[in-house]
């Protein structure tokens, strides 16, 4: 296949596939932030794979530890096996990442997929607690197999299932309820009152910063009230940091700054480094119940990952790699604050933090034909929300000024272009 | 890490574990059928992955392949847009495995595991129908995330959802009950009678060999008669090749003996050559009805996987391996009825078919015993059924006889050393 | 009202009625086992308000005692509060029914009908359990509440629920797999093979003789194995006697002859003695254990209901009853073999036992035109199982030789015209 | 039994026991709103049979009717059979009920119950509309059976069904949310936004007090706002009316005030007259899509009740009764705000409406206690709310000057004797 030609998707593959209807090139090399089609056309990547590519594309070092674990025939695949890659990639991150934040955890290696973290994590704590429901918020995102679905408030994406997804009750999100700041009067007033109907929960499911809900971040303050809430009541608190931790909000879990301690920590995406599938669950030592081989799967064990994940921690034993996150994520702020007062006609608002920021808009479709535009000029990003309202900039945490300004200056032009054309339409 | 030490797994890693302790060594390097430790010792592979590397560890084209790719800074990961090897995999496997067969279907990618293949499936024929219910079989084994998990039979893994698992009947496979040579006319009697309380299904689920199982094989007799009772009745066939397809039984689809249909087929592990994490679901053009994006996740666009699988499909160019396969499963054949003969205290009953066969005891610990003696005569084999009560051959089906044979004697000597040794008790 | 005239019922009622349509006249008078129309015509009850008049209508006895009642303003709702009625109703069953039966239980009030009795020993026993799976039987009846309903095979039934049922697996009854003379093996198997996917349940819920499923018997020795099934795993066993009960098949309880002790008793129907809504629920005295007010309902107490209830047990103080239904039971079975014989064309089985007897003909519209004709001649009389396959003679038990040859003969003459005039055709 | 001894209850009934815990003693007789134990001693009942007995205990028209269909030996029970006491209740309360309000709807009887009723609802709105979600409200109370707990708030009662209450969910009802006057603006965000995980029910289920849940009144605008909602998104609306219905709260219906027009109805308790078990679900015609007997029960034809109930829908053949009961609650409320003036340490919220009012006091074991004293000094009261907060006033819609009167006389000293003697200590 040399030729730029979607034909072969077109024809053959599933009406389901998605990104390729909105960036339809044949993409072929890639290196940091930058991708190339089969054209040779470059484009700068604000979407970093959905946050699996937050160390940019193809990292050298990754890259050259990876050809040398192939060319010496270093096992591939070797299920929950021990070998030499998951031995050093089990001892970099308890002593690069864990040790120092003072945090004491078992891993778990449930597949290679944040949804096998999450169904892994409402797993084990529906059965140390004997409890079947599990909370979870207003437009959080954790997967799409069923029991991850049942925690997703995607209505779009639940109808998908063919059948009712139960054993689970959503809650509202921080700023979710219009006439107060927080939730967190309501949630304890359904939690406590004994005709809420609310069953007590095994766990509490929930993400800091919702990637796919529309960038709502959660304050410091709220995660916290929501620890507290589980901890006076006997509930587990399962923190998804699929997509929101490896470093995109500037810390390496994204729940740092809370300083709150989940009892269960999903991590995938970018854990394995290059965007190689892998997943862990870190498990609180108390709750790790599960008898041996009672949670299993083909590929736990995916070596590549291990090899390039090991490395990718490198970049966490120094605080370089937070700063630069911090300083650059202070640029799109402002990119974006500036954006939104140049273009009043967007009735944007700023979302999200970190490098998981971006702007809604009540406009009709003004997210996708920005996102559209971008694509044409050279730049990937997509939109989030449960319509889609949100258009969301993912730049890899390593990008330097010149990718970061390169992919803003694009933006610019398509807001500029977008909403000079349109004929701008309230929802 | 330059010890064999599982120090780091068993401080570090959860308690789930369960490979590493019937194989307490620290695997390193991997060629074809053979592994070695970090003391150099070499094990021969009749494990393979489980299933997922059917071609053996680190074939040699696939390699060269791989490392090309990495080397020029191919696409890594890409979610679901368009890549130059995604396109290629696509290309090859219409080309060189359904065209040939005159299998039309539209390839979906769900996401890298066989759960996620499989949980595809099911939403697609529940959505596709209106219907909820699932029909799954006895002894089936389909994954470990809820909607899979759903369908498996084995009340040990089920237990692990710490909840109900409901919209699912179990029926009785092949030969499950002892009264009769086969179950059709049960299985018929409970759809068709109206008051057996068996909700009408979207599809039945079911495996050619159930390899988790206990290495159930059904016979191509009964696999046409599932097929004609969901036929007759509108009921969405499901086929799940994820352990048994992509050549263990030596065809590439492990249904190709009985000549049926399936309105789904669920392929992984071996799917991606090497053991790298891919699934595919190919579904019957009619029931291609999922929207674009209401399913989808985050590693479905696994390069790496696809220039291997890719090349691994070369295999299937002529019929040189299919051959191989089942001349090789003759021997296995004729090897596990000579061990029978010889050693009738294991009232041995062989099981399976082609390159997943085994030996069932009802001795109660033997079939773990004989796996755990051949582990120190350097010989990889695992065990199955729900009460493990199966030891199950499973080499690489590229494996040359020299191989085989070594295998094969290694098993004889741990055999005829625990017969020996052992009070056997029968369960 | 004075006409017999249905438009008031077609007009206002909903369309879900049903009986009415079977026999199309209003009824207004009744004693014993007649009843009267509007126009003056006289039936044959050979219905017994499907098994809730047991003891025909209007049984003297019990009308004057509830005259009395009324006339002296005893109580008539008194929710689970103490009344003189209510207490000598638990007294009289107590002393006559309980004691010297040598049976301990305590007595539950879950709500007056058969369904309430149901839902109560389902909850409990899943209480007490701490398991959430049930398993019922095929062609098993049990109610319309959705807990009920869970539990009933029938396939249209369920279908009125408009969502999926769960938590529950049906299992074969009593010959129902057409093989093998019992089902205990089937059962045995699915319960103890770790792979069959049967989910360890709560409790099996069974009927001794299933009304509504066609007047399928067990055998006592089924039964017994059933009952051994439940004890040597701690399943609880739950007896359904709301149809089978209060003496409809010779003894009080239908399971008597069998000589088990379910775990829970279900009991409805008769127990009111006059057609009163009136329900108990027996539970073995180690599973009392719902909290007081943990179930509840506002019609537990039907004070009219206790004293005809009580006046009713008297007919069990002595043993003419049960002779005269098991004596009569004997006729009713020659009665019926006879016709079968006679009338080879029905392809007739005989089904059921005591005064819940019947013929199954596979014979398209053979029951219905055989009772549809019945009823214009003076008889009323039901059909059951999920196809309406069976006609099922429920006379009163306390019926004389007169009503019952009077009955008879008029069944004669519609088998006989039916047979004559149709075109039969197998189903 | 002669004698005012509860030994009999205590040994042989189940734990489940509840009222007659909080009333123990042995009733006998009853008329009006009196009521007699066996020690002759007199209660005033502002009780009600829990609103079953909403004309007071043994009506001198109904028991003169009643005694004279018994004493012809009218029929007792037929199943949904025509009888002419049914036919006669059809066409009253379509003639008295239905038609002077304009109401169009179909009668079904699905059985004694409230629950039945909310059974039937449920079952008929999943039915029609396709979809399994069903939208109950906090502290809503609709019965015991498996669906009608599934929207019941009460978490106690929800517990005692041991396993998981699927296909609801919950939303605040009117005043639940403390920032807000009403709870109709995230009602409808958590339909409308597509992120918010609530399944697009099939219906609402609500009523307009709550009784059981602790005498929570919705605001017709509030009622009319729910109906809005329903009929924008096609959603049905469920009443259930069953506490609130049958005048309890100075109409028939307790939303005519409202003017709603819901697409199903639930009526109960009192609509048997005096307190017989009878329940009818009102479906808006264009619902009436059960078939023929898709929902049953052996005690849809209670004749007694059907006599009794005919009889007091004469009551609401002018308006007299009404507005006694309009008055009258005048005085109720106007005695509770009294109270809660002269007992500021009751902390006490007055709550309800009509002749279901009460006070809610957050002193731990107020309104246990002083519904304890009451019982004491000859007044039948009893409390409601998920804690039970709230002692609750229910006389006979039909109790005159005098009874009123004297019940809250003894109620006055009761409080008075309580918040004297006690520590009051606010939970």
């Amino acid at each position: 296949m040399m030729q730029n030609d979607l034909s072969v998707f077109n024809e053959y593959e599933s009406e389901v596939r998605s990104y390729v209807r909105g960036f339809p090139t044949v993409f072929h090399q890639a290196k940091g932030y930058k991708l190339w089609d089969l054209d040779g056309k470059e484009y700068v990547d604000f979407f970093s794979g959905a946050g699996a590519l937050n160390y940019g594309h193809n990292d050298e070092n990754m890259k050259q530890k990876l050809l040398t674990y192939i060319q010496e025939d270093g096992v591939t695949h070797s299920l929950d096996m021990a070998t030499k890659a998951k031995g050093e990639f089990i001892d970099a991150f308890q002593n690069i990442i864990l040790k120092p934040r003072n945090m004491d955890y078992k891993i778990m290696f449930p597949g290679p997929t944040g949804a096998n973290s999450v169904e892994s994590a409402l797993k084990l704590a529906r059965k140390v607690t004997g409890r079947t429901n599990v909370v979870s918020f207003t437009n959080g995102f954790h997967g799409m197999t069923i029991g991850a679905l049942s925690v997703t408030g995607n209505k779009f994406k639940r109808n998908g299932a063919g059948m009712p997804l139960s054993n689970t009750s959503t809650l509202p999100y921080d700023q979710f309820l219009k006439e107060s700041n927080n939730s967190i009067e309501y949630i304890e007033n359904f939690l406590d009152n004994g005709g809420s109907g609310l069953d007590k929960p095994a766990a509490f499911i929930v993400e800091t910063v919702q990637g796919e809900g529309g960038l709502n971040a959660a304050s410091s303050e709220w995660l916290r009230s929501i620890e507290k809430i589980c901890r006076e009541r006997d509930i587990k608190l399962i923190l998804d940091d699929v997509q929101a931790g490896v470093g995109r909000t500037g810390t390496f879990f994204s729940f740092e700054p809370a300083g709150i301690k989940p009892d269960f920590v999903c991590l995938s995406k970018s854990i394995g480094g290059n965007g190689s599938p892998l997943a862990i669950t870190l498990v609180a030592p108390e709750y790790d119940k599960f008898a041996p081989g009672e949670h299993n799967g083909t590929f736990r064990g995916n070596n590549f990952a291990f090899v390039t994940g090991t490395e990718a921690l490198n970049y966490w034993k120094d605080d370089r790699l937070e700063k630069n996150v911090q300083e650059k994520s202070e640029r799109i702020t402002s990119f974006l604050d500036d954006m939104i007062k140049k273009h009043p006609e967007m009735k944007g608002v700023r979302k999200g933090r970190g490098f998981m920021q971006g702007i809604m808009s009540p406009i009709e479709d003004l997210a996708d034909n920005i996102a559209g535009r971008c694509f044409e000029h050279g730049l990937i990003m997509e939109t989030a929300g449960a319509e889609d309202e949100v258009f969301k900039l993912f730049p890899p945490i390593t990008i330097d000024d010149e990718g970061l300004e390169r992919g803003l200056s694009i933006l610019q032009q398509a807001i500029e272009e977008v909403t000079a054309e349109s004929n701008l339409v309230a929802k």
